[in-house]
């Protein structure tokens, strides 16, 4: 590349991602010239069923690949045909021939990012990935950039959008999460199989990723606890509600002097903090440096254009950081995920060792002292009271109620105790309810 | 600079943010050598009266900070002093010396961007102000290169927290105006003179810079149409919260066809908004580009320990940027205003061209047919009214009666002729209250 020669890109994919890069670099193309100094040039493009959306004549046309990664022209290769593979072995390929590489794969990059970046570094090639978290949020850059002064202690996020939309919809219009899945699987926002996003594997991928430039810490997706949303119901919502909290499903990485936590549940937060008003498909994710205190960065996690928005900051970032002279030479040295050197030995917790509070929802039988008994149990096990709503029979005759606990902070392994030998007591039906509770305390309303 | 060599630094004022930077560079000193690969060593202080708490052997200390700007051992300068003089020349000098300068000075870089800018450019430097718009908050570096594939349609800030603090205040206690300024000097978040904050003149400096690298004009302060709260009333916070809205003290920029707007004054917002839900000091900026949608960036916009994160992080920048070997060749070639060619000619638009929606509140006498009479007048000059709410007298006994309306979309200049032809009316008494309400629809909602 030189100085002031165009960028050539190979967009390998035209499904969403790739399709709304190529469309974004063509309709925006004058304003990005006159920010970049430079043009950014779409030269070879790939997909298995070529479309006449992308025929151009000036731009080559393949249905393989491979044929982008092994083209000379092409100095960046957008990855954007998604999964393992063959988007593992493209990537390694494009790398292999001293290519540039950005994707939005998250998937790819929280399983094999560790081998991916190393090989990127030897090679001295760059490979970004702006949009495989929180799509259009320039999280990584956040984190990598914006707050790179601090030491991060937590970070808590709303990134899957089919997640929110569906708790969304239920908080708001009291509606099962059955019938909202439903809805968002014809409104797009949700797969034929639900799996990945409701049941977090998605936000899973996406927190892996943060938590390494967060903490500098290699990527360890198999470590990452993962809980998902199909077991929540609009009575903890309402419940939830009633004591001032709203359910997200959240990701949460945080750092102590014991080690890292990395998990993805449901969790209730109070209405006071600003994330608990981040609605509908939109994502956020809430840092907390010890610094800058709590930031929040907020916006749209999916869709061709605000992907693509990321994609091409990605592009537009390695031709700032290539453009001297006539040499590929890499001159900003911004490790891939952040830190030189990566602390591959502090531990992540597993999730029994993770301390939180707790939402509790029992079925009691509506007899005189089984809140006494709760409490005594409780007691035995440590666990602190903060609130209760002991409510009248659901149904009319119904000789069952539903007591709601809000327990202070208890690690995990002890709650499970303590729910063991409530769930014993003749006087409790069935198994309990429980949900964490986050402070996500940044400081915000001092 | 070698590759590896310490960055070295002086900084010219230890109060607020020269202190908290000093702190936060030795505070955080192995976290910031694990991400950069180099050291960032503080070796140059310089402040009026010198104090214990910066003493170090190895770092000179100078009571005048052109001793700083004149150090050939300082690669980079923190502007920390604040003012104009001898800030301005200061940073020219330092400048003209071949260093880097970082700033947190809003006013300066608001009123003499433009022709320090060109100063830098010219002797190959950089100028990095993160920290003189929304302290901790990474929103230069957000517009800049984040958004950077966007062309960027408006974007509206909370940007000053001293007067958000106020009009959280009011609007959670229904406190007066004046009794919380008190409370807010007392707390320190306003200064004894508050006229810089509450008059909304800060705000007008850092939406002038806001708007110069959102659309890529130059800096025109001048131009920034300007209105302080203080005017605001516990009435109208009550009658917004009634109508679902809340008072913000808005920074607004948009571009269209016709021009730019850049204007800073309270605003009612919908409770619908995440926007609507930034309390206290916290500072928030909203930004909708072409291909991203809406974005929201939200944090501490003042004090040591945010607005050093800041300074930093520009420091880290520009180590990244420098680190090409033993010469000072500048690798990352963003323009400080974010485009390569700034367009001076794109007009800004007087505040008498705007098209905004209205709240009015009006004192009218408790006669039969007043509203008629009202609404008469408005569609005369084609006003539209979207709500109104009409009150029994404030007063039991009092014969006005306070009619408050929102209006549709209105030229500036349409609601003055109609407020005047109101005024007139023998019916209404005083002055009317107009605030301007702003939709802020990045489609967050769908």
């Amino acid at each position: 590349m030189k100085a002031n020669s165009p960028i050539r890109i190979g967009i390998c994919g035209l499904g969403t991602v790739g399709g709304g890069t190529f469309k974004l670099l063509r309709d925006n193309r004058s304003e990005i010239a006159r920010r970049l100094g430079r043009q950014l040039e779409v030269c070879h493009v790939a997909s298995r069923t070529p479309s006449s959306d992308y025929h151009d004549p000036n731009i080559r046309s393949s249905t393989d690949v491979f044929a982008v990664a092994d083209d000379p022209q092409v100095d960046v290769l957008v990855e954007s045909i998604g999964g393992f593979d063959p988007a593992r072995e493209l990537v390694e390929r494009a790398i292999g021939n001293g290519k540039h590489v950005v994707t939005a794969n998250k998937a790819l990059i929280a399983l094999h990012g560790n081998e991916l970046f190393a090989l990127a570094a030897q090679k001295g090639v760059v490979i970004a990935y702006e949009s495989a978290v929180a799509g259009g949020i320039p999280i990584i850059k956040a984190l990598r950039e914006g707050l790179a002064a601090n030491s991060i202690q937590w970070l808590a996020g709303i990134i899957n959008g089919t997640g929110n939309f569906i708790l969304t919809e239920m908080a708001e219009k009291q509606r099962d999460f059955a019938e909202v899945l439903e809805e968002a699987q014809q409104l797009g926002y949700a797969e034929a199989d639900p799996t990945f996003d409701v049941e977090g594997i998605d936000a899973a991928h996406k927190l892996t990723i943060l938590a390494s430039i967060a903490f500098g810490i290699p990527l360890q997706f198999d470590k990452t606890y993962t809980e998902g949303i199909s077991a929540v119901t609009t009575e903890d919502v309402k419940y939830a509600r009633e004591l001032g909290y709203v359910i997200k499903h959240l990701g949460i990485a945080r750092k102590s002097d014991r080690g890292v936590e990395m998990r993805v549940h449901p969790t209730l937060i109070s209405t006071k903090r600003l994330i608990a008003h981040v609605n509908g498909v939109m994502n956020a994710v809430l840092v907390k440096g010890n610094s800058v205190g709590a930031t929040l960065y907020y916006g749209a996690g999916a869709g061709a254009e605000a992907t693509a928005s990321s994609v091409v900051a990605d592009i537009m970032d390695i031709a700032r950081s290539t453009s001297d002279g006539e040499q590929k030479t890499l001159v900003n040295t911004m490790p891939s995920l952040a830190f030189n050197d990566l602390n591959a030995e502090f531990p992540v917790l597993p999730i029994s060792d993770i301390e939180t509070a707790y939402y509790l929802r029992i079925q009691a039988h509506d007899k005189v002292g089984v809140m006494a008994k709760i409490s005594s149990v409780l007691q035995n096990f440590d666990i602190n009271i903060e609130a209760v709503i002991q409510k009248e029979p659901e149904k009319h005759g119904a000789d069952k109620v539903p007591v709601v606990i809000l327990s202070d902070l208890v690690f995990e392994k002890q709650i499970d105790r303590a729910l063991e030998a409530l769930e014993a007591l003749p006087e409790i039906s069935g198994k309990i309810t429980r949900i964490r509770v986050e402070e996500l305390d940044g400081g915000e309303s001092r």
